[in-house]
């Protein structure tokens, strides 16, 4: 794998699964939610009514921990029938709640990684998701202090990337993006013509899947994060 | 009141009761909310309870409509004991999609001034809320070819905005402020040294309130936004 970084100045670095752990704590709310539910459905089935819930308000509520309680409320009562408790439905408000309060656990190598960068490069957070709950998720990380800012975008399209390029002044060849999603991380940077290096996390959100053979072969796959030092200045 | 605005070049608009109308809809479903309650308590200790729940929640939630529906459906728990019907839940949650999908109602003047201040200012919409709801109501309301882009910032306090100006290697005295709430448009602007224009609408949340006695008397302040136009090149 040939990549070139040379031109770099902007690093985006995606915040949940690839500086922290976040996807672990949706697939266990995931688990006490099916057991809430238990007497109405099968755990399966409960997951697939949950998704289809989430896929369907997507355009209405966006990506973020908000927009998953809501979800998780309506299909509690679809689920049900309307049958579920009131007080079930405060147990989910507070499922919700402990994951927005949830401390920050960060992955192998990020402290390590941004302090070395730092100074090298100017390094952003581009998350999308909430800003509230990734500011804070930040700040309770400790590592505000390695970042110029962070950009939270409502989706990571080409268009969503190009339009903050655009107004941040950053030149396409200058930006390298790093995350855990192929979708959203890797695919719309490398079609807009920017560099990006994909860091999986042992768990991806279906809705986040694609297949390899979607991509071009003109980006850097790291089994661990620590990996980019051999690639950047530091 | 003698306010110079020579230098300015970049001006931020407020969204939410600036450009378009916001509050009139979270009034009128707080008065459907209460309406669908009215067998549990009466309309005032309701609408106080739901402010008193929305404040608890403040700084879990952020603002926006989304952290409004989790408030209310804990509200409809809360002040029922328990015992609000699913029914109810299912149509608080029909409340809050009918928010996020309303109609913009652009409000006078807006698109006058934008079109005549286009091109001789660096125009963004600076707002507080959820950034997928806000970037939805731009598209929708055809005002999108005027501005350089949005910016949602988690609130409106002094360290949000100074944090932004500098991420936008914006000059602090090169920068003007329009908005309706004194609390977040105005008075935080003229504590980092930027100048701001207060144009009041006729509903302001009671969480924006300030008394006029806590303004510094340095800014401008407008019954209606064409007003501007007298102050500024177009």
């Amino acid at each position: 794998m040939e990549v070139d970084f040379k031109n770099i100045k902007v690093i985006g670095f995606d915040a949940d699964d690839t500086l922290w752990v976040n996807e672990t704590y949706f697939r266990e709310t995931e688990e006490r939610f099916a057991e809430l539910l238990e007497d109405y459905e099968t755990k399966n089935k409960i997951d697939q009514e949950l998704f289809k819930i989430e896929m369907k308000n997507l355009e209405t509520y966006g990506y973020g921990i908000k927009g998953f309680m809501l979800s998780m409320i309506e299909s509690a009562l679809d689920l049900s029938n309307n049958q579920v408790s009131q007080e079930t439905i405060s147990k989910i408000l507070g499922l919700g709640k402990k994951m927005i309060s949830h401390p920050v656990e960060l992955l192998d190598g990020v402290e390590e990684v941004l302090s070395k960068l730092e100074g090298k490069y100017r390094l952003i957070v581009l998350t999308k998701g909430d800003l509230l709950d990734q500011e804070r998720k930040l700040e309770k990380s400790g590592l505000s202090k390695y970042f110029h800012h962070v950009e939270v975008l409502s989706d990571k399209k080409e268009s969503n990337y190009q339009n903050l390029l655009d107004h941040l002044n950053i030149d396409v060849q200058e930006f390298l993006m790093i995350g855990n999603s192929l979708k959203s991380d890797v695919l719309p940077i490398l079609n807009i013509g920017a560099k990006a290096v994909h860091v999986p996390f042992h768990t991806t959100w279906a809705h986040e899947m694609v297949s390899e053979d979607e991509l071009v072969n003109n980006h850097l796959k790291l089994s661990r994060l620590k990996d980019i030092l051999k690639y950047l200045d530091n």
